[in-house]
């Protein structure tokens, strides 16, 4: 370590001798730094990521860069997303115990965790690419959206301490702004980092002329950055998923902030649709049909997983200021009509963030691989406008459509369909 | 001034040698302190307030109590708050000019404020229970609204300020909790702290056996909780507005928190509808009609002054990341469905507010003058009856009622009606 402790990006090769004197990474991965083996293995946006192996065991080391890596130095960003982090992954393992990687170091100044390496784990979005298949995967999910949601909530937790988070994250704004620009504002009109496949310019031009959708989507936005509802993940796409055959773990927690109960949820279905939209580039003609109905399942399941389990913890774990079993039960009344209410709301949000994230993946700055990765442009561009359309009905009709099974008729007819 | 600095209530003996060491005051009031006249004039639920006058001037000196003057020594409330009153007081003087008294010396350490006495300014409810009208009353306050509302939200302000004010403002949870129990939750089961008119149960009891009208109670409660759009005062009815006959000044922003921008709308609109249907008990046949009319008038002036000046402001001081420009007026595009869909919101918000609010002054702890003066308790039962149905009405009717004109043939319906 140097002597005034500031900030300094680690390297395979300084890794071992600077982390060598913290004491979980050495009982994890081995005492002697020597010993150790490091790889760089980030493909994120934003930050370094280094697998360490030595001979007890391994670990992976986590560090924000002072910059946006997908961009470069001229995109300053500051590391202290990292503290935010921290605290989203201690409250997620606390609220869903299992479901993100265990951290056993956080250095401050540094801006580097370190944290359980998960093995043989691999990014979610590259098996849906692949199309491979992860057993439980919409109910897993559906379940951490949940408890995630209810239980940073006024629904459980005591008033101050919600409200405490609430400051606490209120200071994570310069990942919130990313999210606010890129995701929501960019998309509609001709900023400057935007980039989109050639031949989808009809499309985006539809949008970006829609009044009414623009409005909603800012509509969107105001929930967004103001309904402190619960502790949101908040880039719940399916690269922040690892997952094995069987298991499924969320992770990159830096976008987290106080927001609205259905972000995440719609955020993650999005990525489901984006990725059983990209299938026909993927999948061989007699692969194709079961695997995007598998990925239909899927955001059927997520959405039943989250209300089942959403219901369950109304039932037995409502002990916060909102909806109080003083007003309902302990008269011997219903709170039914406003757990219906709630979840009404929550769908509807999750319908309508869930379009936007699939409009920005094709117009904004970061597009995602499901794809990115497919050669032919213009196959890409019609399939493409097919997920732009899709999001706009979405967006639009958020208050209309009746449920999970209506969404899935949607994208099943608009997966027909040509728009360019 | 003691040694260790510590908080201690004032009192009309004290004050002067307390105080007179506070340049600013001495230079309002006079250099002599032996010259000041004291009195404590606080008529409010839960602080000290004194006047000061002395040769050179006059000021008043707030203090926070450590506890809940309505109930007592019993009910514990931290003095923090009046830092929250300050910075509350500093932005709706920013945000309008003249709003608000000016405060010359905040004390945090003794909670106390020392401001501008409005002179000859009397409360306004005092003025409505006296069948005394205020000119402009309805506009000046809807302008009130709509410039705090707009000026204090991410419309306008830099999403990085807006998030800092809004983790600021959490931390005034004693104060946010008291309106969610009080405000939100108690009218609507029998909480220790209720009362109400004697023959006014059937009526409470209807709302309370009402899941539905509850489960959209507690709605609004997480959007107050949650909804961080703007600085909000948090307890604007007519004992928190002080008027000559035509000038209106906003006072007491203690409860200021971050929340719905329609929310101070509609609690002072409740007010006005409290004040509106009170009046066959305080008015003689031939002042009635006329009384009550113009109080309708004011109802829907207040609407009208919010929306003329919140659309001058969307047009004129759009600057924050909602709705920007770029979207919208720089491709040539308008941005008016998102400016309707904006009002709509906060109208639906303010008329719920407005129902909340008619119910919890009949129905939990803190009442109000309109109606606990009414000597007549049957015809003051069958007055709050009328109240508790209209507050109904609003909630549950608030996203179908059109607009102020219908709001206003609401309250000339309800008020011909009896409910006992």
């Amino acid at each position: 370590m140097d002597g005034d402790g500031g900030y300094r990006p680690l390297t395979t090769e300084t890794l071992p001798g600077r982390l060598a004197g913290v004491p979980a990474l050495a009982a994890r991965v081995g005492p002697d730094p020597a010993a150790w083996r490091v790889a760089e293995v980030g493909d994120g946006n934003l930050n370094l990521v280094f697998v360490v192996e030595g001979p007890a065991g391994d670990a992976v080391v986590k560090q924000a860069l002072p910059y946006v890596r997908l961009v470069g130095e001229s995109w300053p960003l500051p590391v202290n997303r990292t503290f935010f982090e921290w605290h989203a992954l201690v409250r997620q393992d606390r609220r869903d115990p299992g479901s993100v990687p265990k951290v056993f170091h956080f250095d401050e100044a540094q801006s580097l965790l370190a944290m359980e390496r998960l093995s043989p784990h691999v990014i979610l979005r590259r098996k849906l690419i692949a199309g491979e298949r992860v057993e439980g995967l919409g109910e897993r999910l559906g379940r951490f959206c949940a408890r995630a949601a209810f239980r940073g909530s006024d629904l459980a937790l005591p008033a101050a301490e919600r409200k405490a988070d609430a400051a606490l994250f209120l200071g994570n704004v310069d990942l919130m702004k990313i999210t606010e620009d890129l995701v929501f504002t960019d998309p509609y009109f001709a900023a400057e980092m935007n980039s989109h496949t050639p031949g989808l310019e009809p499309a985006a031009a539809r949008l970006r002329a829609d009044d009414a959708l623009k409005a909603e989507a800012q509509h969107l936005l105001r929930r967004y950055a103001t309904a402190a509802e619960t502790m949101i993940h908040g880039d719940l796409h399916t690269g922040s998923v690892m997952c094995t055959d069987r298991e499924t773990r969320v992770i990159d927690p830096e976008f987290a902030s106080y927001g609205p109960m259905g972000f995440d949820l719609g955020m993650l279905v999005a990525n489901y649709l984006v990725a059983f939209l990209s299938q026909p580039a993927h999948r061989a003609a007699a692969d194709l049909a079961p695997f995007q109905a598998w990925l239909l399942d899927t955001v059927g399941e997520t959405f039943a997983g989250f209300e089942a389990e959403f219901r369950r913890l109304w039932a037995e774990e409502r002990t916060g200021t909102l909806y109080p079993a003083a007003l309902f039960e302990a008269q011997g009344r219903s709170s039914l009509p406003a757990l219906e209410g709630v979840l009404g709301e929550i769908r509807r949000d999750a319908l309508g963030f869930c379009g936007i994230e699939m409009h920005r993946r094709s117009l904004s700055l970061a597009h995602n691989a499901d794809f990115e990765s497919i050669g032919d442009v213009a196959l890409r561009a019609r399939l493409e406008a097919r997920s732009l359309t899709l999001g706009r009905d979405l967006v639009m009709g958020r208050g209309s459509i009746s449920g999970p099974a209506a969404l899935l008729a949607l994208a099943r007819r608009r997966n027909g369909e040509d728009f360019l």
